[in-house]
Formats: C-alpha cells, sequence, structure tokens
C-alpha cells in the first residue's frame, strides 16, 4: 500500500487517538545542531512498539511477534534540543499476517515527520509469519479508534 | 520515484560500486537479540553521508548541505552480534535539487535489507532547496559508478 | 576528587534541586530486555547539557564549552521499558576551569544509578583549558541549589 | 579498586593483547562534530561484551551473565567522522563474582581515551552475584594474556 492511497492526512493531529511523548536528548544532536534523522526513527519505533504492547494486553497467550518489514519516513521539519515530541500512531490496515501503521511526529502541534511502518506477524518457534488472531486484530483496531 | 520504477536490483552485490563497512555494536542489539532496525537506520546513514563526503571533496567552495527528506528501508533478515556488513550506495537519478540513492545493507555476501533514500540540497545561508551544481552533479555520477 | 569524598549521598532524591526527564526508549534495550548501560550514560549526558545550558544563559557573550573530561556512572538496578525517569544534577565542586557534577537517576522515586562527570572549560578558539568566568561560577552554583 | 592502582598504563598500546575494531558512524557526531562521549561508551561496551563471550566459549554451561556495575573513561582526545578506533582490553583483577578490565580506545595509534569497568557474574534464576567459575576465571587469564 502507497502512501497516497492513505485516506487521511498523515500531518494532522487530528488523525491520531493513541499517543505516546519523547524527551530529545543532547545524544539524538548531529553536527548542524539539529535532531539526527536516525532519532526521528527512535521516536516512531518506540511508538509502534508501545502500541503492538499494548494490545498484545488484550490477548490470551500470544505465541508471535510484530517484526518490522518495510519503514518509509517523510522528514518536514528540523528539531532543536532541548524539547519533546508527541508521536501518533493509527491503523492503516491488515493483511492475514501484516498491518500497516500511520504515524505522525508533532512538536508544540506542528507536525515536524510521518511515517508508515509495515508490521509482520511472525511465529515465535517457526519464525514464519502467521495470521493475526481475532483478538490481537480487534485490539489493534479498537486502540487506534481511540 | 518509487522503488518499483528502479532499473537494477537493489538486492544486488553487483549493483553497486560505493562501499562502506559498519561494525555491529552491543548497544545495536533488541530484546529479540538482533540488530534492531533503527541500527540498520545508521548503517544506511554513514552510507550516504561517506558518499555525500566523497561527492563535495572535488567541489570547489560548497555553500550547500545535503538533507535527508525521505527515507524507505526494506527490512529482508535478520541479524546477530558480533559481525560486521557492508553498504553499497548508487545513484538513481538526480533532479533540479534533490537526490535519490539506493542502498543495498550485506552480511557475508547476503541482503540483509535495501534502502531508498531521498536527499535535498539545501542552501546553508537560506535554508532553501538550491540547484545541484554541475560539479557535484559530475562527482555524485562518477562515485556511483566507481 | 573521588566519590567517597562528596559529601552528600548521590542516591538520595533529596540531595538534588536540578531536574530533568527522560522517556526510555525500546532502542534503548539490550538482549537482557533491560536499559543498556549505555542509555544510563545518554540520561546522564542530557541533564549535564542542560544544566549547562541553562547556566550560560545567564553569562553574557560566552566563547567556551564545557567538554566531558571523566565520567563515572554506579549501576544500581535495572530497568525495563516503557517508562520514564528522572536526572537529578548537583555541584560538587569547581576549580580554576574543573567542574565537578554529581547525579543520581530516579525510575519511581527509587535510585537506580549515580554519576559523577568532570567537566573542563575550554576556549573555542585555543582549544585550551580556560578559566570559568565569575558569573558562569555563580550562576552554576546558583542553578545547584535551585 | 582506584585507577591508581593499576600497574600499567591503560593508555599504552603495548598493555593490550586483545582487541576489538570499531568504525565511527555519523551517528555518533555531536553538534561540536566530533564523537559524542556516549559514543566512546559504545566502543567500550562492545569490546568488553565480546571478550567476555569469547571467554565464555570455552565455558561449560554457563548460566550466569556479566553484569556492568561501574564504569569510568577518561577522555583524552576529540574525534571526527569518518574513521576506525581500535579498542584494547585487559584484565585488572578478579575477585570472587567481579572484574575488573581495563580497556584503551586507540585512533591512529593515539590513545584518545581509557576505560575501567567493573562486571560483577549474576546468577541467571537467582538474580544474585555468584562466585566466578574456574573454567570462566582461566579463560579471562587466558584472552588478557594474549
Amino acid at each position: 500500500m502507497a502512501d497516497e492511497d492513505i485516506e487521511f492526512d498523515l500531518g494532522d493531529r487530528a488523525a491520531y487517538r493513541y499517543w505516546n511523548t519523547h524527551i530529545i536528548r543532547f545524544a539524538d544532536l548531529d553536527p548542524a545542531n539539529h535532531v539526527n534523522n536516525v532519532a526521528y526513527a527512535q521516536y516512531f519505533e518506540a511508538g509502534r512498539v508501545e502500541f503492538w504492547i499494548d494490545a498484545e494486553r488484550h490477548v490470551s497467550a500470544p505465541d508471535s511477534v510484530g517484526v518490522i518489514a518495510r519503514l518509509t519516513i517523510d522528514y518536514r521539519s528540523q528539531m532543536s534540543f532541548p524539547g519533546e515530541v508527541e508521536v501518533g500512531t493509527r491503523l492503516v490496515s491488515m493483511g492475514r499476517s501484516s498491518t500497516h501503521l500511520a504515524q505522525g511526529l508533532f512538536r508544540d502541534g506542528e507536525c515536524v515527520a510521518t511515517s508508515v511502518g509495515v508490521m509482520v506477524l511472525v511465529d515465535k518457534v517457526s519464525g514464519c509469519s502467521t495470521a493475526i488472531p481475532d483478538d490481537l486484530r480487534a485490539a489493534v483496531v479498537a486502540l487506534s479508534d481511540g
């Protein structure tokens, strides 16, 4: 699924119900005195993982794990230290074993980056992709809808 | 430009002439004992930046800087510690101010991830995008072609 | 100055007036599913740098920069994700050009690590250590005393 | 054990037999365009962990893990990107459950930092410190002596 097929604006705060906060570290800065683009990836990752942990809380006996398969980040604005950012996470779509999550990164209300991550559910024993169980599916939708 | 329009196989070692090496750190590992996906982004970033530094070496009086605008990473395989990886970097296309770079990440000859990064040349003073000068353009092509 | 010469308990929350908060990231975790010891160093560093930035705010025309010369961290407890930590920072002593800062890292009120950092003030032009000016000296004391 | 009691010069390349190499990443840089002090901690950590993994390779059925209890780093020189560094690791002393490791970080043969790390062997089940078994003790000495 390409970004252009997503039917909401990833840069609009109002698009998200699920939120995390992160605090910029001095170690995030690059020689231009801006937050390095890799740190943005850390903020988005932490948001995805917390979202997933929260969803799995409602699921009995998880024997699978969500693994990132594809990550796209669109950078909009540079950021300085110190300060904090908010990450909004929202479900785009779910296939048999894969989940598309859209994310927006905001500072002081302004969108500084957006991201789409494709996660695949992998069976911990076989290492193969596995179907998303119905209860996890429902929990992901519920979290995304707030 | 979508990945599907790139006319070479990003996962093929033979596609690349420009190479960097990186060494996996214990701090790169995640709770699954695999290299965290954010560390892959560090390897690709270091490859892009070294490529750009090498290209600018042939350019008189650079008053601009390459800034990442969009990053996509496709994850193929998980990696363990310790070990080293190679990053191949190759030019896909150049517009007026933007450059598409394709990258492949390899461990023991196997492709573990690919990436496409879009860099925009930004004037250091104005902060606006600026045309890629001819000598930088030629240097990028020369580096990519090896 | 050895730790044993510090006349307050670095692990006591009540010892600190200057505070910063940091949020644990998934990327901070190690294969044991605990926050990697290097992430602790990032929390302490961000605390020191914010302290120093705040102190320099009261100083006219800073032409010098604080550089870390020695860092010691004592690890007390392991931490999991997600969650947040607080860093307390307090002045231990100042010499001609060096400053000893003590720090405590706390989670849910419990001390999980302490640190002593020695920073040297370095002239930006010469690269040599330089005397801490009186106004900076006073600002550091004021911040530490809250 | 204080540094001053170590009977060899931590900044002398000739003091070390066990070596690892690391490659500086762009993400390691700070706003001063130097390698951030936290990245030094990553180089030292990777050296300690590889040392420990190598030592445990000679040990049957390890049911314990080495955990860092205290870390001290002395910073000598600043470093730029790109480039590589070498980490030398050497045993200082072993107690019942703790091991003192000295390390030197070198770039182009010059010592840029030294470190002393205290690791405690912890039983994986009880979480308590445990005596270093004789075979691990012998392996650590053998690795350190080269």
